[in-house]
């Protein structure tokens, strides 16, 4: 858990939220990128260290369509970089944490990544990410 | 916006969570406030570059208390690093955000704070922050 890699935020409609993040940062989006996989359509905006994710759903099954069924537009996940995703699971395993996807898988923007389960995390979605080297 | 300068996160118990985030950080907190004039007590931790802030509600009508009771645990807001909070707060407004207290105040860690309305920002409750020299 070297440093917060990203926050992903939920939204409904990604052009008009890149237009509303581009404001706040004053720069537009440095990437986009569909993860079919995960029925996601992703824009990045670097912030210094750190990355800012904004995540569309593309299909009704996509984890982010159900979020926002649920809870609305918000806050998502926390995503925390590590030099070494396996072993990183397997400290927080044996810390009594549950991890949602013991195998990483592949993430957007090039990494391998696994989530925490948030109810053993005050309820906040936490994904490891590591660098696909 | 320089970068994020911590995530805040709302917390029944903060003893508890702490004792939780040490496990997930591998430290402890490295300092605990309490902020009466906003009814919380905090703790922060250390990642890297940014920080993480608990947040336990010290009083009912703590915006922690509310937010507690109407979503439960989990994330409560992103605060970002500024350097001058008074032209940010300005260069924001003509942007058409909309801003809670105009007048920064005296949040934990040393800062001025303010915040901008989460219904313009998808849903997110931003945090400007500039430390106080």
């Amino acid at each position: 858990m070297r440093k917060i890699e990203h926050i992903g935020i939920a939204v409904k409609d990604l052009e008009v939220s890149n237009s509303l993040f581009e404001k706040l940062f004053g720069a537009p989006p440095y990437k986009q990128e569909e993860v079919a996989s995960e029925g996601v359509k992703t824009s990045f905006f670097m912030n210094g260290p750190n990355k800012i994710e904004l995540l569309e759903a593309t299909t009704p099954e996509s984890p982010i369509a159900k979020f926002l069924e649920k809870k609305g537009e918000g806050i998502h996940h926390i995503a925390f970089d590590v030099e070494d995703i396996v072993s990183e699971i397997a400290r927080l395993q044996s810390e009594g944490f549950t991890v949602l996807n013991e195998t990483p898988k592949k993430g957007a923007d090039n990494k391998l990544v696994a989530f925490l389960h948030p109810k053993g995390t005050n309820g906040v979605l936490i994904e490891l990410c590591q660098e696909i080297k």
